[in-house]
């Protein structure tokens, strides 16, 4: 648990363009068994496809770190493969961003804002069985890509993922602050709340 | 965002058959982020297939524009795709005016006035699999087509989408009259609201 | 507008064995933006595979006179396609007239009486997907047998559609008997209304 | 239409298994145009494949002669297709009667008595598109067969034919016995109602 | 109708692993028109495979007694046909029991207890087209499979079953004590009600 | 019966990293035949692809054991396939642990915790038949490796299977230190009641 919540921190705090992370925790939460917040930026509605890549290879941080530290993985990243691959969809199927397939919607059902979950759709697909073939290896695609960049991030990394999960075993939750200093290699510090509200921003580059 | 905006404005611009913006705007309204207006030439209710297929290229001018002037592509994008879809598909499956499949309907779900959105279908669809993929190809096609156009468009007045970047982001608001006249290639003048009737429209050719 | 409805009326006055239009008129009426009506030759309800052929060239004659007089194409045959594509699919389905598929009817969802519309399916298909790409070819095939047709008799009457057409811009409603002397070369006369019940009727064959 | 009803009275004539016809007529009731009615031999409710065999080319009869006598078919025969194609269905997915599919049940929706329709089935079909496909052969090729039948017996009994349709013309309906008259070579007769009851029954063979 | 309850009691009565007829009849009862009632040798719930085999190898005996004994099949088989497709379904779909299939179930949808129809069911099957194909051909293997078997009892005990339908007209119900000596070789005896319940069992061995 | 149970208790026992038995009894309760119960280690709720996969292998003791001891298969395994089968499907669409499918999820259907069973779903599957036949492919996979497993530990006690068996037969229920002490090769001894909670846990290594 402790490796697949400083998995998530990694590389959040690793890659350029995406929002660090805010706050981590191991304690368990309604269903969650650890959550791993994100501090947003500003209050911008419109993403890149740049960032929606980052975002796709933070939520692949956790089972990656089970993966490489572990060598076996757990059900624990059911939440994140969902997410991933809601976004992974949404990227491909509503906002044109797939490899192969052009600026073409594929999916009329989802009308909210992003992150909303999709309206359950209750009219039959309109695209043939050959369409919808090739927007799953799109989907499949983008995950494969952002796993491997969340693992390459990890590796890279792998005896700061070990000071983070170490941390977040001692101290149970680390604010932003901390996971920077501890990515950066400093032993992790006592944790002092009321940082959180901290502007600096310094992400470590990979 | 100043830039896809922008892009529509200069594709509504320069190409010859389809009306001209009527206002466009970086301030976000609602869950809009900008908004380009078109004036309606008249009250019509019956489109040629060069008029739809010029639409076409306005609604990917935002997306082309981003290609083009930033290098990366943006969910701002999201309502321009569904609409170019929507219009894709009814040219083909309402109208007959696929590359391919001939003067056949089918689609029998929307019985709306133009540009209003298909009932919901409740019945299964009546045609096959293979049909089905034949029209996402010939969708898949106009939009291809028309996302050539625009960016041939945006390509032959890069220095004007700059301009009209520019304009937006010092104006927020740009009437029909100052649109044309950046993009012929007068510097952004003052906004001069009031304008808005002026009748005449000479659209540049690309 | 005025050619479209002109090549309803020139189709149907020259097949020989459909019924010869009664009313064609431009005025908009509702949603419609021109109507051709046909005069029933008498109150059967049985009707030959000849006579239904027929009626898909009158309802494809507007599509084909754009093609042939404007060289381009509009939305306004979406209720001619409609109509036609429902009738060749009858005919295939329920018919049993297709070119390659026996006497077997595979859709039973309609009952009613001719020309009105299916009732809604809410069950699934019960044919399988290799039959449905047959019916598919089937109904298209028709249709292009049909569009060939109406495109054949309207170039071959070139200058009648042309004298139709100027005789609709001129008199806006053209009674059976103004069509027939038109068909037949005479310069259009001046609209004399009463005429509508004239029971002659002499096709110009092509 | 005299034909039509004169290709169903002649073929069950001719048949050896089937029950003779025991009324046909010309007179248009209500939706129909006309009716040929059978004599049910006894009230049996088990039935071999030779009868059904037989019923489905009797059914076939009045499309076979529009063929034969008038070169042209006709909407006529909307609901013996139907009547067909619904017997042929239940034979081969309900009864194990197809020629390659075996003793199998592909349909589970219809539980009442012969000739009732099938319930409205609201449960996705669970067998296979491929099973699907062989069941649509299956139909197709009964079908055919009892096509076929029919249009031989209706060629080697081709001035039978003749006489029905004009016996049929002129009495507008003809009783069970009159109709094996006329197979049989005689001159139609005029009609003595009251006869119905006959008991005597002498197919001609084919 | 004779033959085709006898079928049924022969096999039964041959097989050696399921239960001896309990009362074979050949009076309509509602809209059965014959039936064949089985004595449940214990309560169990419990069934293997074995015994599954010969249960659909009965419901066949029919068909097959009318194909090795009259030449035609009939309808007579529906009932019968619905239940040994429904076994060899849920054979196949929910107990693992396919030939090439494993251990996997492929229907959630029933949850009652042995024989009972399977809930009704109203989600789409989660499984795919290739899935389904296989599964119809092991289900159509299995009562191929027991088909062959049912014919195999009869041909081998062909005498035994003109005894059984002999004694059937004659007698209109027979006991299953009668049934086993008619199949032993006995001429049909007089039916002495009252026997019903005799515990000795001796099938008589193929 | 008893050899069914006996191989859910074995396979249990054996396996390394899952719950030992916690208590095995043949007799029926409600709908069940018998039931095997397992003793969590601890409240966890986050499991290893490992674990699983051992929970798969003891799903299927039973079928494995009937198959080895008796050369029969019978339906009393139909509980244990659904449920190895829904799990098996979880981890592959809902867990991203297949064999050649990435840490993608293909099914958002349910929600709930761990063996709660999926939410009905109401919504066509969004993923195409290409994919379900490749998820299909791999549920059907780990079944089998499983079940490989399973055979494979069976064989290997043989002996302890049928001493598990006769105990089972003269107790009809056995705790887990007795399951314990019979695999590890002791004679069965006397059921104790009372040991249930014995926190000692020694699984013996296959």
């Amino acid at each position: 648990m402790a490796y697949h919540e400083g998995g998530h921190a990694l590389v959040a705090a690793v890659l350029p363009d995406v929002d660090p992370v805010y706050k981590v925790t191991i304690v368990p939460r309604g269903r969650s068994l650890g959550v791993t917040q994100f501090l947003p930026q500003d209050d911008r509605r419109n993403y890149s496809r740049t960032y929606l890549m980052e975002r796709l290879a933070i939520a692949l941080g956790g089972r990656s770190a089970e993966e490489l530290a572990l060598g076996d993985i757990t059900t624990g990243a059911e939440n994140d493969l969902q997410e991933a691959t809601k976004l992974a969809r949404r990227m491909v199927t509503e906002w044109g961003m797939g490899e192969q397939t052009g600026p073409v919607v594929y999916d009329q059902s989802s009308e909210g804002p992003y992150l909303s979950p999709p309206v359950q759709e209750e009219h039959a697909r309109v695209y043939s069985e050959a369409t919808a073939q090739r927007l799953d290896a799109e989907v499949e695609g983008l995950i494969a890509q952002a796993h491997q960049q969340a693992r390459t991030v990890i590796s890279e990394h792998r005896d700061a993922l070990e000071r983070l999960a170490q941390a977040l075993l001692q101290e149970e939750s680390l604010e932003r602050k901390q996971v920077l200093a501890i990515v950066a290699g400093e032993q992790p510090a006592q944790g002092s709340a009321g940082d959180e509200k901290a502007p600096q921003h310094e992400p470590v580059q990979g």
